[in-house]
């Protein structure tokens, strides 16, 4: 049966209520795409639940006739995550959007999967507490899990997978499991929560979270440090690390990028290579670090050094920050986003970036340097002319040179994108052998291969068998 | 075919070398246990290989005849993870215990699995560096990750998996894979690092492990603060994780584990419920710490707090903590260690802590009760005569009312010591539904059930088929 039959509609509006399975051409368009170059392609139909029992009820109606599920978020994903190719059911967690509990004494939240981190924090201020991932989009919590987040505060706090205590997710039969429980640490059985985190929906639909947040620190203290070439400023950042600094922030913006800032957050801070950077901590011990800091980019050929105390000063910072993507595209009407996203030991990093210049330069490509610099994870925001197919043969080209070298000096193809589409040609070079392993877990999870397929992982037609 | 077969023995000869193989009684005997009340069980036959190739070789050799695979650090399990109960081969890794690489910029370090902590942190020490798991035993850091051990430092730097950036692991098929990579964090593909630490054995075997280390903190203060009660002491903790103190060490010893502390380190600490902490920071920092910390410890009723700046003291006091089983075990001849190790959310840790002293006196049991409190996992030690039946039925039971206690409050049975055999009775009512997903993935890798079987999960035997 195909999701056009009309009985498969009366099945699913009979699980979920008439108004929430909609076939309306532009909510499918709005869930066929993403914010990336990947290509649209609508879904059959979308179903907006309201609990997770709605949500295990549509996925029942999909596994008996066999039709692909898709979660969505918000559709920020990067590469492809949500585009639906097979067709089949989007599933919108937009009215799953509630923070079901803070639990202050144990830094632990519950939410559904709808909630994004801006939502959160909000809620979170009120206790003093905070929620750390911070992806450059709004996105919701659900879709950072499935895609295992991070940001700019991972260098501390760690990414998505590191706050994720516990996950409530339908399974491809239907069945619903939780992947962890409350405690602080746990060696009991398999570690389902860091195998859920980061499956990109391969392996089921979250439909609760309970995630780590964190006290507001005492202090805070926000720099720009501005530099004469982008290698001085990533091997700052190494010294910085080597020093032992618990450095909170430390993101990369090249020159380029900065323009940008610029003339999308109406700053007029200094067009050169820049790290923005922040610390966490008590008064005193933050002070010491903010010295200690102060000498290490001197060292470097940091030219001007410019400390934000005051809370506007700081967010409009890291909202500068954190639109970058927009501004680049808001700055080139007419052309699509592709974000390189490799991450490589942090030994690697001034080489990575240099290489990833020269083929900037080499390839004739319009684009900025950026990243995360800390966690040796940088991004190439290219902005590509969909249009030109030679320009966008040679923005391929770029991904694969970047990647391949990131992936010879034991990095990765995706520091915090996730694979998505985007990412697959590369999952066999990255992980050899290990693939087969999770193609076998996929298998054993979702034999039908009805979740999200034909993403992260290629299911053989003879496995499915 | 069986082990005892000699074309076997010629076989695993022929792959690893004469001296290699042997089944001397006292060998065999010496890898029938662990350090736990557990019943002893020889393997059939031990093997020491010396690479990874030759751990492929042996591997190949059991699965091709269908014998079982149990792999061996030092034996400091505390859950019977290393008992051969269905006979078979041991493989030993002391002979594969060299350190391979120090990359000082990238904090990482490339060891094989029969390194143990103790010798890596003397390597690591010419660098400035530490490697921060510390269980209590000198275990192996393949024994380690196969647990997924921790310890006194997790508070801070958190648990095994934490640390653990790659695995080279033989599967069950005699595939070698690399779990990870070298990158800080990433969003390629299934979380396989996080999937083989913790599973004991069960999915392969571990033959080199990529981690994170960490910089010597510029400074480091111990303190021991004596409470009236166990209760004031556990209170405190919560208050000072509330604060926002970013504590390195958060240790309980109870009065009962005081007495043996003394009587086997020869201190002569104050025989009253103890927290044993430890700051790690800059030295501005961490002296706003302290202050704050005596602040919050006076008004939980601590009536004594002693620091210990220089490391000798420290190194003592740490010292006499680790110790600690050893010291009971010393303390009760002809007696053997069960130690119960939940872990619950910290809001639940003081009423837990209660629960257990309750229970001890009531099942009359000599024991006493410590742990990492700060991340809301604490033991009970208890010291029984495996000679009287009725004492051991006693010790099951309180067993099984401390875990009963967590799993009810979103706890988990156990914290840091694993499934092994000890706690595969409460798999079910821990993970529900998730039970047979980890069924899933250990059918799917280990088709035949070779690799430490009956343990962790069960395979059932129509799933084998």
């Amino acid at each position: 049966m195909s999701v056009k039959d009309g009985r498969l509609l009366d099945e699913l509006r009979e699980v979920v209520g008439n108004g929430q399975v909609t076939m309306n051409e532009t909510v499918l368009d709005q869930h066929g795409k993403d914010e990336s170059y990947h290509s649209p392609s609508p879904p059959d139909v979308v179903v907006f639940p309201r609990s997770s029992e709605e949500v295990r009820a549509v996925v029942k109606v999909a596994s008996a006739h066999h039709i692909p599920i898709i979660p969505f978020g918000l559709g920020t994903s990067l590469e492809g995550h949500v585009i639906p190719y097979d067709k089949g059911i989007t599933i919108d967690f937009s009215e799953m959007n509630r923070i079901l509990e803070v639990r202050e004494k144990d830094f632990l939240v519950k939410v559904q999967p709808g909630v994004t981190r801006t939502q959160l924090n909000k809620e979170l201020k009120k206790y003093g507490l905070f929620f750390s991932v911070d992806p450059g989009a709004d996105a919701t919590l659900g879709g950072m899990a499935a895609t295992n987040a991070s940001g700019t505060t991972s260098v501390k706090y760690g990414v998505m997978r590191d706050q994720v205590r516990d996950l409530e997710v339908v399974l491809p039969d239907g069945e619903v499991i939780h992947t962890g429980n409350m405690a602080q640490k746990s060696s009991s059985g398999y570690h389902l929560n860091s195998l859920f985190v980061g499956s990109e929906g391969t392996l089921g639909c979250i439909t609760e979270l309970t995630l780590r947040v964190y006290g507001i620190p005492e202090h805070i203290v926000a720099a720009r440090a501005s530099f004469k070439q982008v290698d001085d400023a990533v091997e700052a950042v190494v010294s910085i690390l080597q020093a032992g600094i618990p450095i909170a922030r430390c993101e990369l913006v090249d020159e380029p990028s900065m323009i940008q800032v610029n003339r999308f957050s109406d700053t007029d801070y200094k067009e050169k290579p820049t790290l923005f950077l922040e610390f966490h901590g008590n008064e005193a011990g933050l002070n010491q670090d903010v010295e200690f800091t102060k000498e290490i980019v001197a060292d470097h050929q940091c030219e001007d050094i410019v400390f934000e105390e005051d809370t506007a000063a700081r967010n409009k910072l890291w909202e500068a920050r954190h639109n970058l993507a927009y501004a680049y595209v808001h700055g080139h009407p007419g052309r699509k986003l592709m974000v390189t996203d490799v991450c490589l030991p942090i030994s690697e990093l001034s080489g990575a970036v240099q290489h990833a210049r020269k083929q900037l330069e080499e390839l004739e490509l319009i684009g900025g340097i950026l990243g995360h610099v800390g966690d040796g994870n940088y991004h190439t925001s290219l902005m590509i002319d969909l249009d030109d197919p030679d320009e966008v043969k040679r923005a391929g080209v770029y991904n694969e040179r970047i990647v391949e070298y990131a992936i010879e000096r034991n990095g990765t193809c995706t520091g915090e994108h996730g694979v998505g589409v985007g990412k697959m040609k590369y999952q066999e070079r990255e992980h050899g052998g290990a693939l087969k392993v999770m193609g076998k877990i996929k298998q054993a999870l979702d034999p039908d291969g009805i979740f999200n397929p034909h993403k992260l992982v290629h299911q053989k037609k003879e496995e499915s068998k």
